[in-house]
């Protein structure tokens, strides 16, 4: 054991005094509030941070997705969260029925600077916290327990005023005691109660008290013992939305969620497929479709749950896993044979009783409800997937396919696969490979070519042999290099090809070494992919543009000619 | 909102009846006994399944972190597993406190096959199980329930009597109700009493009850309510060891998995980062290293994550997420400047407290432990991560950059942003690529050249003008292509390099289309990168080679000539 002795240097969570605790009976029986934090937390956790125009389209796909309230920035502290927020407001981009949230420490003029950003906005949230954490308060700020409740109270005060002095807008307040789950629960409902004097809420005027698990510290259970006794501690309980904040460091960010509702939470902030700072926020998509699954409406939408996903991966620049529950490219996948027979027994008799719950083999959902279809269930037990394909192929070839020739490819291994039905080996994709690109000699086949090219011209002569079926000619072109050239050439002896996509890159090292040169090509309006090889790199593309004009030949009659546009 | 109605279609999850559970009050205080199934569920799950080599490297790491005990397949299903398990077994590879454990069906000729696969192992756990599940019952199998037990019954006595034929090896017998979660919990009671009346276990010599959640249906508090239910009901307790085996459907699986140990189980059933079917298994990384931050040791050895990390990423082909818990690239990062300057504030507390109970802001655990570093935690806040900056070159200037420069070049941007402190947009990018490889013109420039070649030769000649320091200089050389050729020249004018990698792809299409050429040089034994832009494929791969030596030679001396090795 490598791992040094935990004993001493990390305790055990203590957990709060609650035998009494009601939330394990209870069920989640309606949808929390839900707010987005995908802008803020989710935001500010990227590695690259999102530009303007993605930050648009993440607030697009938040408001199709069905969230009527979206932490949009933390404007004091950043300008382009500023002016972020000012497009919003200014060019009308929030629905009427939607409200903005926006993030801003305890201190005079960063408030001041907040409501200077919401100014005109129709519906707002002002969101203030301050450090209430023992450890914060100590090393972080060196404040006190008074100190620490009157900077909340002082900036409760303040935005209270600046409220009531722009009635225009319909304000909601916000307050978190910040890293709630490690605070002391008395003192988090001391300074939760001397913010609710200062702000004065009513049971019609409510207002929000987010408690976050900034750092997730404990099993998921004290965070909804903590909530409970929260909520049975605070005074006028009914006077405050109670909002969770989980953060997933444990991996139990969705749990911890779903026990606070059981707890008595009313409302949640969360980012969609979990991005957030560390290990993320909670994941909103798992936690609505946890209880549609349930019978419980989350009044969000991922019916439609594939493009939502590409979007916030676009936004992110993160990939969600293939994992990732309800949306993960295999999680709608059986591959062991017991399974596929059962879930087809299961199908089978749900097409007999269509009006039935849902209860088909290892299926905690039908894949049709998000978009998803039974098709994507089943899938050839062999090595046929894409990634595996193109691993092998890299790793034991060294032939590192272009994305989209990745894609076609796997199709031509999956028919291997259908047609020999057995398990397929590195060496029988590779040779499906060869056969399918490099060996591809007919109708044409280079035999020689010759180039060159002048000092202080940017052109390339190029006298090219090639056989087209079994007939030699000598096709000449000049261009700006070799393969322009040479598509030249062929546009002369009447093939015309445009270049839509090269790459090339070495294979092996030394004296084996060679090129593999991929050409996308457009012949007859339609796009093909050729490949070819050989020790010099313009030999290989020019191999590469013959492959892919041998393979649409084969599969049709040559048409008329079609524009030819130069290329490299 | 476009997701239909899930009231009719879905029910929520029948609870089971237990007002006076003790488990919310308990707390993890020992490790349960981990049991590795990633070569099984994990493997049987993939969309490319491990071959023998990646099954043995997998083995290994799963020794190396330290379980005990490990399922390592399904030999009566897979002749491939039958001969791993073989492998195992004969070439000696299973240490003696380790046991390895397989899964069979309940069938009598799949039985005496899996005895046979485990002949001469020193440590086995047979492990059988059958569908209990009522839908399984009814639609699968068609059979009822006393039919349901009779087949766990006959598989056991089959079973122990296959065992006591066998002496040589010590066996433990594992038996699982198939999707216990979904049994009626009477039920499942009763056909395990039925099958330990059939095997006999006692206090010294227990045998494994395995409940699995083999798909995730509910909350994960209903999983604990459901153990505590059966270890409270099953007659002779103390005669079994009780394992869950969780599934993450519902995102939960990490938290069930907790809650279940704390309602009294006393093993568990997963895998490394939670790979196995559809969203995988319970993580069992996730599971130790959170028992960890409580001061709990998980007898599991994970002080070196990132190894083990990537071993398993290669044996099972699928990425870990960057946040995932503990182990992702971005999990002990922060980019916010509050939670930096909190974060520096807790490391300077702790430096003067080296001995104190773990408490930095913002990090759950000291990054040491697991092998990672505090450098890793602070990152600018700018457009400079190694992932953004690759994706905005590709992005917005079709620059797609091979993986080991994007990282060589991730530093370039990283001392832009130091330098000027401030946000790093995608022109500045572009232009600190343009000047660190592009643009490197001295002291050799590629001023023009002419090509040459033979039919039926397989060889080109160059004549190249360079200047150098200003100085033009005529090359010649000859090889297999141009590039071999290039580097043929420079060697006979006295300058050495070895091409070590080269990718080249278009950029553009149509009249404004170039090629980019990536060009890794060996020089005076230290490789280099250049780049070379240019309209002719051949040009911008010189000049990608000229790059890389200007950058070479500023940053020191010229050396000596080392051996040329020709390439492409």
């Amino acid at each position: 054991m490598m791992l040094s002795d935990p004993a001493k240097k990390y305790r055990p969570f203590v957990a709060v005094d609650l035998p009494d605790r009601q939330w394990p009976s209870q069920r989640i029986e309606t949808p929390p509030i839900w707010c987005s934090v995908d802008l803020r937390d989710g935001n500010q956790s990227l590695i690259d941070p999102m530009d303007h125009e993605r930050k648009e389209r993440l607030f697009d796909i938040l408001l199709k997705v069905g969230f009527k309230q979206i932490e949009v920035g933390f404007p004091s502290a950043s300008q382009t969260d500023f002016d972020f927020v000012r497009t919003l407001i200014e060019q009308d981009k929030i629905p009427e029925d939607v409200t903005i949230q926006v993030l801003t420490q305890a201190r005079p003029h960063l408030i001041e600077r907040t409501f200077e950003a919401l100014k005109g906005a129709k519906n707002a949230i002002v969101h203030v916290y301050n450090a209430t954490d023992p450890m914060f308060r100590r090393v972080v700020f060196n404040v006190d327990k008074s100190e620490c409740v009157e900077i909340a109270v002082e900036a409760t005060k303040q935005i209270r005023a600046q409220m009531e002095a722009a009635p225009e807008t319909n304000w909601t307040f916000q307050y978190s005691p910040e890293l709630f789950t490690t605070t002391e629960m008395d003192f988090a409902v001391e300074i939760v109660e001397a913010v609710m004097q200062a702000f004065e809420p009513t049971s019609d005027n409510r207002m929000i008290v987010n408690l976050p698990a900034t750092v997730e510290v404990a099993t998921p259970n004290n965070y909804a013992d903590q909530i409970e006794w929260f909520c049975r501690h605070v005074k006028n309980r009914d006077h405050l939305i109670v909002s969770v904040h989980p953060h997933n460091d444990r991996g139990t960010g969705v749990a911890a969620a779903e026990l606070t509702l059981m707890a008595g939470a009313d409302r949640v902030e969360g980012t969609l497929f979990g991005n957030g700072e560390r290990t993320g926020n909670v994941d909103i998509v798992t936690m609505a479709m946890n209880m549609y699954t349930q019978g419980v409406h989350p009044q969000l939408d991922f019916s439609n749950i594939t493009p939502v996903m590409r979007e916030v991966e676009y936004c992110n620049q993160l990939p969600v896993h293939p994992r990732h529950p309800y949306v993960g490219d295999l999680v709608f996948t059986a591959f062991s044979g017991s399974h596929q027979d059962a879930i087809k027994k299961g199908m089978t008799d749900r097409r007999a009783n269509p009006e039935a719950v849902w209860d088909v083999p290892y299926l905690p959902i039908d894949p049709l409800d998000v978009g998803r279809s039974y098709e994507a269930v089943i899938r050839v037990n062999s090595q046929s997937g894409k990634g595996g394909v193109s691993y092998l192929l890299e790793q034991e070839h060294g032939i590192e396919l272009p994305r989209r020739l990745s894609i076609e490819f796997s199709q031509v291994v999956q028919e291997v696969a259908d047609r020999t039905g057995k398990e397929i080996t590195s060496q029988m994709i590779y040779q499906a490979f060869a056969d399918e690109y490099l060996e591809q000699q007919a109708p044409f086949t280079l035999i020689n070519h010759r180039l060159s090219s002048e000092p202080d011209s940017p052109k390339v002569s190029l006298e090219a042999v090639v056989e087209e079926n079994g007939q030699r000619q000598t096709l000449n072109g000049e261009g700006n290099g070799p393969l322009a050239a040479f598509i030249k050439a062929l546009a002369a002896a009447g093939h015309d090809v445009e270049i839509i996509d090269y790459h090339e890159h070495s294979r092996g090292q030394g004296a084996d070494a060679e090129a593999i040169a991929y050409v996308e090509v457009r012949i007859d309006g339609k796009a093909v992919f050729g490949v070819g090889n050989d020790e010099s790199i313009t030999s290989a593309s020019m191999k590469g543009v013959l492959s892919a004009i041998n393979r649409h030949y084969s599969n049709q009659e040559p048409a008329a000619n079609v524009t030819a546009e130069t290329l490299v």
